[in-house]
């Protein structure tokens, strides 16, 4: 059985959005899997009823407060006890659901993931990692944003963490972690990149590609690509916008039949980064998800189906394990 | 008059693409333009000859030594004295070409152009600029990879370049400039751009927008945007291949006839980098212009008319004014 939590008050089109993607993650999930709505329970309530949604495997759990987009994370967790990102979260650290999902104010999300479930022993920095669509298999980008300024051996902790997501979520039994980087060869880049080099490669738990350029990520060249928080917010931010430029250019040029294609139609899911699913907070003691503000129900439903993954999978055990391997702590 | 050299054995089709472009080039240019091809000068020659261009505006430099895209740049510049990147870098120096463009290895560009040009006083790192096409006005991205861990004091550097830049070359009188950034907040990104702020902020050079994300970049925001080489490279690297991809998906996903149509051709042309001209090392005393190995005909016209743009506006002397005003030493 897997409970997961979903902010029903969180992001630009809440509760509606959520609430849909949580019907349509539950038609495809095993009958073992419920969700918890969390948010503001009258409201919640009213909007499953408008979209007819049965409340054999759903639940709500009262939330009277919400964190706005903008408000100051640290601030708005103190004076917000009853808000959907804390509620969320403790449900789970009470063990009343085993993951939590949330389109609303990030930061606050991380956070409050920080100060409710806690870092894994070991684990330096939780970094966000994001799942980029290439042409053939996926690939998990981190630090997508959570860490800026990051040690080599932070570096280190991010691509353990990504080689553990790789094997439980894509199903990769031996990960590649490639280091993002200026060049291939081992003495370019930054301070940081030159430094993490040798530690990357020394490593036994996973498999080293080198570095990998921005121009790679998309090739589908490795399963984990390693980068701080900085580079990789730019990178993703920027990844979101082309996308968007490019579908608006497409519905400027091309004719309208053809932007209703199948075909045109498969182009801008491609581009839309919106559609996919959440991007988790790794090395957390247990699943905190967060989606993107603007997420349409798909990417909500796909964010509970990975959540559902993570659980089934014990990401977070898995996690556990690698940093504090047969219970020696390092 | 403007004297332009291209290196014609740069890149991945020398000679012919670089021919093909000068050709391209001259044909649109005023009459008072002219290139000086530098390269293995019998096989220009013959390759000139093939594509039926006149002698009229176009002359041959002899190198009889090109530098391959795998050599290390330090090394091949002092073993090759006459490889076609020295041999342009120096007919500048001599005042025998106001500009010099090569799609060679762009690690030796940056090095000869340095080393035979020399940096304008003042500027403590040149920068390599790169422009990205937005839906409106384009925008100066800098550096794009000629320095990794950048100083705040060399990010306002950037900035100033890119300023003169953004007023010679896109003729905005009063150009502003952005910081590539996580948040918009000032306290806000690693240390490097935190500490940069306030330096951005206090100038009296160019108007300061703030912090822009990568969400910003291509919204046509701010003339410029500045960041280390670390960041500019990888975004520019995934740039060029989110658009590859995107082209070959489309390549896919649509009819032929669609693929062939008007508007796709419009897409595909925005899409690819490639067809852009070539990037300017900014800081240097001249006008040194890196292009892409893969340029075709059109990115390498588009390289020269930029040459052209940047000597009639008298790009390096105004360079050298915004670095030392009033011939005052700083």
């Amino acid at each position: 059985m897997a409970r997961i939590a979903l902010d029903a008050s969180g992001g630009d089109f809440a509760p509606e959005r959520p609430v849909a993607g949580a019907l349509e993650a539950l038609s495809t999930l095993p009958k073992s899997c419920e969700i918890v709505l969390v948010g503001r329970e009258a409201e919640v309530s009213a909007e499953l009823e408008r979209q007819g949604g049965s409340r054999d495997r759903i639940s709500i759990a009262d939330a009277p407060e919400t964190i706005g987009m903008g408000e100051k994370p640290l601030a708005a967790l103190k004076s917000k006890r009853q808000s959907s990102i804390r509620v969320g979260l403790e449900l789970q650290k009470e063990g009343r659901a085993h993951a939590f999902i949330s389109a609303g104010n990030t930061g606050a999300m991380m956070a409050a993931s920080l100060v409710v479930l806690g870092k894994h022993e070991g684990v330096e920095r939780p970094a966000i990692g994001t799942v980029l669509p290439t042409i053939g298999k996926p690939v998990l980008l981190l630090d997508a944003g959570a860490n800026v300024d990051c040690s080599p051996r932070e570096l280190l902790g991010f691509a353990q963490l990504g080689a553990v997501y790789a094997r439980d979520i894509f199903g990769q039994p031996e990960p590649t972690v490639g280091l993002l980087n200026i060049g291939e060869e081992p003495e370019k880049g930054n301070t940081a990149s030159k430094e993490a080099f040798p530690l990357l490669q020394g490593n036994t738990h996973f498999h080293f590609r080198g570095n990998v350029e921005g121009s790679d990520i998309l090739q589908g060249v490795c399963d984990v690509i390693v980068c701080d928080g900085f580079v990789g917010n730019i990178a993703l931010k920027f990844y979101e916008s082309v996308g968007r430029t490019v579908i608006n250019l497409m519905q400027q040029e091309l004719d309208e039949t053809v932007v209703q294609s199948h075909g045109a139609r498969r182009v801008f899911e491609f581009l839309d980064y919106s559609t996919y699913g959440g991007a988790p907070l790794l090395g957390v003691q247990g699943v905190s998800i967060i989606c993107h503000g603007r997420s349409s129900p798909r990417a909500f439903a796909n964010a509970i189906r990975l959540a559902f993954r993570a659980v089934d999978a014990h990401l977070s055990d898995h996690i556990h394990d690698e940093f504090v391997p047969d219970g020696v702590v390092a």
